[in-house]
C-alpha cells in the first residue's frame, strides 16, 4: 500500500469527506493534490459550495504534510490551527485543490523540527484553480504537528 | 412559512449541508443560530471535523445576513468573500455556530446600504461555543449581498 492509498482510506473513513467523494490525485514531494467532483458539492445557485472549497483546500494543506511526514518515516497528529480563505470566482465544474509549503516555509525543516523537538509547525498554501489558470480560491493555513510516542 | 423554514428548505437543497445534518435554530434579531449533530460531522479522530465546523460558522454567517435581509423585505444574493477561522479546541458532542455582526459592524447599516446602492459588504463573527463557556472554533468572514432586481 502506498502512502496515497492510506490517505484515501482515511478521507473515507471520514463521514463529509467520503459524501464529498474526494480523491486523492497525487505528491510529488512538494505539492499535494485532491480532487473532487461537483455533483455531490453544489450550493443551492449550482456551482460548487464554498465549505467544499473550503474543506478540500484545509484537506489538502493536512494531506501534504502527512505525506511529507510519511516519506521521511515520522508520525504525528495534524491538526489545523487557522486558516484565512479567499473565494474569488465560482467553480461550476468538477474541482481539485494544490497544496504546497508557504512562501518562506520548507517541508524539510518542518520534518527536522518535529524529529528534534516532538512537535512543529508550518504554515500551506493552498488554491482551487479555474481551468483558464486562475484562482478559485485560496487559502493560508497554519498546522501543527504533535509527534506519536 | 416563516424565515427560519425557508432556510431550512435552501439547507435541505444543498447535497453537503444535507448530509451533515444541519437545523436551522432560530434568528432573534441580532443572532442566528445552526445546529449539527455530532455523529455525520466526525472526523477520523472521532471529534468534529474541521471541515464541518468552518462550513457551520460560514452558513450561519450567510444565514444572519439572508434572514436579516428578509425581515426587511430586501432580496438579495449573498456570497462569502473571505474568512478568517480559528480552531482551538475539539468538539466530542454535537455543536451549534452562532452569528453575529462583527464589531463596529450593524445590520441596520448593512440592509441600509444595499437599499441605497444595491450592492453591501458587511463583516460577521461566528463561533462554536463548547459547553463550558469557551469557544471550539471562531470565525471572521466578509460576505457581499448584490440586490436582486
Amino acid at each position: 500500500m502506498t502512502a496515497n492509498d492510506g490517505l484515501q482510506r482515511t478521507l473515507e473513513r471520514i463521514p463529509l469527506t467520503r459524501a464529498m467523494g474526494l480523491a486523492v490525485e497525487g505528491f510529488d514531494g512538494e505539492a499535494f493534490a485532491l480532487a473532487a467532483p461537483l455533483a455531490p458539492n453544489v450550493n443551492d445557485k449550482g456551482c460548487a459550495f464554498g465549505g467544499s472549497l473550503a474543506s478540500l483546500m484545509t484537506l489538502a494543506g493536512w494531506g501534504l504534510l502527512e505525506l511529507a511526514l510519511e516519506a521521511r518515516a515520522l508520525h504525528a497528529d495534524i491538526y489545523v490551527q487557522d486558516s484565512s480563505i479567499r473565494y474569488l470566482a465560482p467553480v461550476w465544474h468538477d474541482f481539485r485543490a494544490i497544496a504546497t509549503a508557504a512562501p518562506g516555509e520548507s517541508l524539510d525543516a518542518f520534518a527536522a523540527a518535529l524529529a528534534e523537538r516532538g512537535k512543529a509547525r508550518m504554515r500551506v498554501h493552498g488554491r482551487v484553480p479555474l481551468p483558464d489558470g486562475g484562482d478559485a480560491a485560496t487559502l493560508e493555513a497554519r498546522f501543527v504537528a504533535i509527534a506519536r510516542r
